[in-house]
This record gives C-alpha cells, structure tokens and sequence, in this order.
C-alpha cells in the first residue's frame, strides 16, 4: 500500500502513550539495560524518540517545504539521545515524548498539506532525493522500528531465563538492527 | 540475568495497556494485514495473546504445581486466535485480553510463590523438562515476542511508502518470526 497520511498521524500521536503505558515505573532491569557494547537500552531508546522530535522529522519537512532539493537535511545525530537523557528520570523523557510529538502533530497538521505537497522533494544527506511523502511514511515507520527495538531489548533480558522457550520466541532470534541515519 | 518474579508481573500487568494504547480506534490499514499468506495481523496477535491466557500460561503452571512432571502439558493450539477472534472487533478483544489477564496475574499473585516453588518441573510437550520460573518467564518474553511482530507486522504496510528509507529501519529487515510452539 501507499502513503495515507491520515494512517501516518493516527500512528504517530499514539506511539507516546503506547511506550508509556509499557515502560513508566517498570523495573530498571527492563528499562536500563541494552544487549551489550554500544547498544541502547529502552531508557536510551526514547531519548533517541525526541532527538529525533526535536531535529529531525519536522524541522527535515519544514526544509523541504521551503527550500526543495535546494538544501541537503543537517545529518542527525544518532548519539544525539546522550544529552536528551542526562540528569533526566525516565518518567521525564516519556513526558517531554508525548509533549515534544504533540507540538509536532500540531505543526503538521497546521501545515494543510495537498495530496501535491506530498510529492515534493527534498535531499537527504545519505538517502539522496527524497519526497516529503516518504519522509512522513518513514516517521511513522520509525516509531515502529524503536517499538520493535525496546521488546527486544527487553526480551534479552530474559534470554537466560526462559530456558529451553527461547528457539520458539521470535525476539530472541531478531537480528534486525536499524543503522545510523 | 536470571529470573525475577516481580519483574515478570510488572511487564505481564502492561501489556494489555500497551497494545490498547498503541491499537485501539487506528485505521484497519493498521491493524488489520498481515505479512503475507499464513501470516498474522495486529488483530489476529491480540486473539493469540487471548487464547494463550485461556489455555497456556495458568494453567501450565498449576498442572506444575499439581503433578510436576508426571503430566505433560496440554498442546497449544496456535490457530486457535481464529476461534477466540471470531465475529468480535480489536476493541472486545483489547477488553477480553485486558480481563483475563487481570484475572491471571491475580491468580499468580494468590498462589505466593517461593523460590523453591519456581525450581518446580513440568512436562512440555516439545520442549521436555521444564521449570515453572522458565515458564513464567517465557510469558513475559511472549508479550514481548508478541510487541516485537505487532511493530514488525504493522511497518511491513509501509514498506513502500518509506521509499529509500527501509534500509535505515531495522524492523524492515527483521526475520524473527516466531515459531509455533
């Protein structure tokens, strides 16, 4: 299927409370700790979830909307969560997660897009020629991708512990790691 | 790590919130599709997540605490989603996962397990000799086995909409199914 941005919004203006209502006062076990060297642990996850809120996805539209394939995005920060997250609980990062996706819901949906808005074309540093369609798909998609990393980050924690239950549990063969973008 | 029983009641009690948060009212686009033949929707994992509160978690673990492993357990059926989802809508069945899985959890919290209830053996039909701490965590890690797919599952529908962006997204690239068990 295609773009529908009404799919994309529903999505994304739900994604803060999902990880809310999974993660908020559990355990440090489950939210502190990563699979290994230079991982993320959930808590790392969602700072990476406003990073991205904050220098990504719209300021990245705002671009194209005003300057085309003119000007190449600024590269994101894949290490960029470290400062989101520093002196900050968790229950803090989830709360400026849904207020930070709330400002930019409300910029998206102020900028009345056309079905021809969607077309238009931007540059990203890596990806080349990009239209303003993918980039909001890819916005959506990419709170998937941080849904799909925390359930396994967590999982692993229980690799040990669920015994001879691990080769029936598809997390703990997941080796789907997003890369830097 | 090993196995902690509070935190495998802290992440069981959230899930239901979780997914609520994350499926309820989105566009079937969303929720209904799957990956292909054979493949599950968001709709049909939260009719599996059902059926294995009604017939595998529980009572797994009193027939443990009843027989050991004199018993083996009774085989899961992994179609039976299809009759738990029958003729209802993601709602009902966000509400019946909701209710029977508080029911569980009180159930678990009723038994007091001690430590030395949780080295108790059962019989699985594949899996062989068992514990009861290794079942109850296998129950966590399949919601998040579970959270892992939706994710997965609902980023398939934007595979094209993403454009070049599906190589930075890990879940596109993920092949952790799981199998049936």
């Amino acid at each position: 299927m295609g773009h529908d941005l009404e799919c994309t919004i529903s999505l994304l203006a739900r994604t803060p409370a999902a990880l809310d209502a999974l993660l908020r006062d559990l355990p440090e076990t489950w939210t502190f700790r990563n699979e290994g060297e230079n991982t993320w642990s959930a808590f790392d996850i969602v700072g990476h979830l406003i990073h991205g809120e904050r220098t990504d996805w719209i300021p990245r539209a705002r671009m194209i909307l005003q300057f085309g394939d003119t000007q190449t995005f600024e590269p994101f920060d894949r290490w960029g969560h470290v400062r989101e997250c520093q002196g900050k609980s968790l229950g803090q990062l989830l709360d400026e997660f849904a207020h930070w996706r709330s400002e930019n819901l409300g910029e998206l949906r102020a900028l009345n897009l056309r079905p021809e808005d969607l077309d238009r074309r931007g540059r990203h540093p890596a990806l080349g020629i990009v239209s303003l369609s993918e980039l909001l798909a890819a916005w959506a998609a990419h709170d998937l991708t941080h849904l799909h990393q925390v359930s396994r980050v967590m999982a692993h924690q229980y690799r040990e512990a669920v015994g001879p239950w691990t080769r029936f549990l598809g997390v703990m063969q997941c080796a789907g790691r997003s890369s830097p973008k």
